[in-house]
């Protein structure tokens, strides 16, 4: 049995690996800036340099494999990145054979939402089922699906876009993938941020306007939060409103899965209170499964570590299964 | 390696059974009228005669197990019905235990609609790929999900209600479940049947209110089709507004599950001609993630045989697994 796994998580901020042992301890840790704009070779080079360093000193304990989380939608078979929007250049680069010509040894490449719930279901809220859908509300809003405690993979190597589920189909907003009324321009933390800006053009805060002229004129789902928080009625609304449309795809979610848990991660998860009473009622409403199990809604633990954990025991998973 | 399986499927209406060949082909084959008013002890008879007829006569060739297809809830582990509706008394019977002591052979349960989805993936359209959704088009809507070549369990045995995922949040009709819009109450044969009704209420179709008459006054999806292919506008809007909601609920399973198959069955399946195009309209319209892969969705090809097909395919995927 393998002692250890390297976790890598290539974000479009930091670039993170820790070494972690097959019971879930950090054994090192390692952390730089993504020097995104010095090109795809000095990010590679950053990877490489991370995997060392928390390899080191290790003694004699067996290394499973390096596991890679990665922006992106993954050709699993092929180790590359199909789709990256946030990764220019690299598209079709083989980096699973390039990581492991350079690393001698096995490298697993992953989405990194995929990774997250992953590393939700073997350290976090999930390590007491099989299955689990984790769902993370940012400026976008991503998932990744545990079926019999694996990551579900449709033949890209991920499971679609939860974000884009419709979840208002006749009065919802236009989403930049040219839909109406995606979950993601309904629930994300840029849909907060607009209706907080829909808000001061219908003059409806003053509050509101104030904070964000104190913000240099930038709106964003934080402000709303704040006002929200301070009694504004109508910011207090439109995270009501970002959680009857998030509880409307939560329920699609648990009427399609019937899994026992579903985790929310992300920005927003700090505005729990302002928009769970909302979508925990959306629910009950539209789901007969959600009512009549034991189905649990909650907030992911991991935070930020999620994908680095998830990543890592990608090779020791696939070490147990192998043996 | 198994030589063959049995497969039985607990219709409604007919209860059947079938040795298959672990190459797909029909061995021999059972049908009698399920006789559900005699009781559950009387069924279970049935079903092992039926399995006790069509093993017979198998010379020395090596059975694999029976599977079992059945409308309603399964807890696997336990090998039980836990919720049908259309079974009453059979909830938290024993089945699988009942039926492997009167048969002497590994007996697994499944809920019809998985086994419907199987036999599609092993002998149907599903063959060239491991992922697919079955979709089943009848007076309610049921479904079945593959994922790697198995089916998706969750913790009650299989995945969950497709038919209650809204479609029609704002504007849809009240579903039996307690929810409005759901994907059952807009493109079930029922629907459109309803519809139908709503036509004639409307005295907007003199064609269908005749062809409601001369049928003893029942409205039915059958006579919806028939003025619509008459030429009847109205009845053709009726399986146009179908074929929307139906798009809305493909586009929202091809969006969280990017798989490149789903299939679609049921009796509506003969009215294609009708819905498909408003369908595929909306696929498009909502569903990035199909227009940009070859996400196929078509006609499921095994029809009523495929549930027993896939109950057959249970024991020998079974056994292919443990060799």
């Amino acid at each position: 049995m393998a002692d250890f796994g390297i976790g890598v998580d290539l974000g479009g901020t930091n670039l993170r690996a820790a070494a972690v042992s097959a019971e879930g301890r950090i054994l090192d840790q390692f952390q730089i800036f993504t020097p995104r704009g010095k090109g795809r070779d000095k990010v590679v080079a950053g990877m490489v340099e991370g995997v060392r360093k928390v390899r080191e000193g290790r003694g004699d304990a067996t290394l499973a494999g390096i596991g890679v989380g990665v922006p992106g939608l993954i050709e699993l078979e092929k180790g590359l990145i199909h789709k990256a929007p946030n990764l220019p250049g690299w598209e079709n680069f083989p980096l699973r054979d390039e990581l492991e010509s350079k690393l001698g040894c096995p490298v697993l490449l992953e989405n990194d939402a995929n990774a997250a719930a992953l590393g939700e279901y073997w350290l976090g809220p999930g390590h007491d089922v099989n299955d689990l859908v984790l769902v993370t509300l940012g400026t976008g809003i991503g998932g990744g699906i545990i079926s019999g405690g694996k990551i579900l993979h449709d033949y890209l190597g991920m499971a679609g876009d939860i974000g884009h589920v419709t979840v208002e189909p006749n009065s919802g907003m236009l989403c930049g993938c040219g839909n109406y009324g995606c979950l993601e321009v309904q629930s994300s933390a840029t849909a907060v941020a607009r209706m907080g800006n829909d808000v001061i053009h219908a003059r409806r805060s003053d509050l509101l306007a104030e904070l964000k002229a104190k913000n240099a004129g930038r709106m964003t789902s934080q402000l709303v939060h704040e006002a929200a928080k301070a009694g504004d009625h109508e910011a207090q609304r439109v995270y009501m409103r970002m959680g009857v449309a998030l509880g409307r795809g939560m329920a699609t979610l648990i009427d399609i899965f019937n899994f026992p848990l579903y985790l929310l991660a992300g920005g927003l998860l700090a505005a729990w209170d302002l928009f769970a009473p909302a979508m925990f009622d959306e629910i009950e409403h539209r789901s007969v499964t959600f009512r009549e199990t034991d189905t649990r809604v909650e907030n992911a633990t991991l935070g930020t570590q999620a994908g680095l954990y998830g990543a890592a025991f990608l090779p020791i998973q696939h070490k147990l299964h192998q043996a």
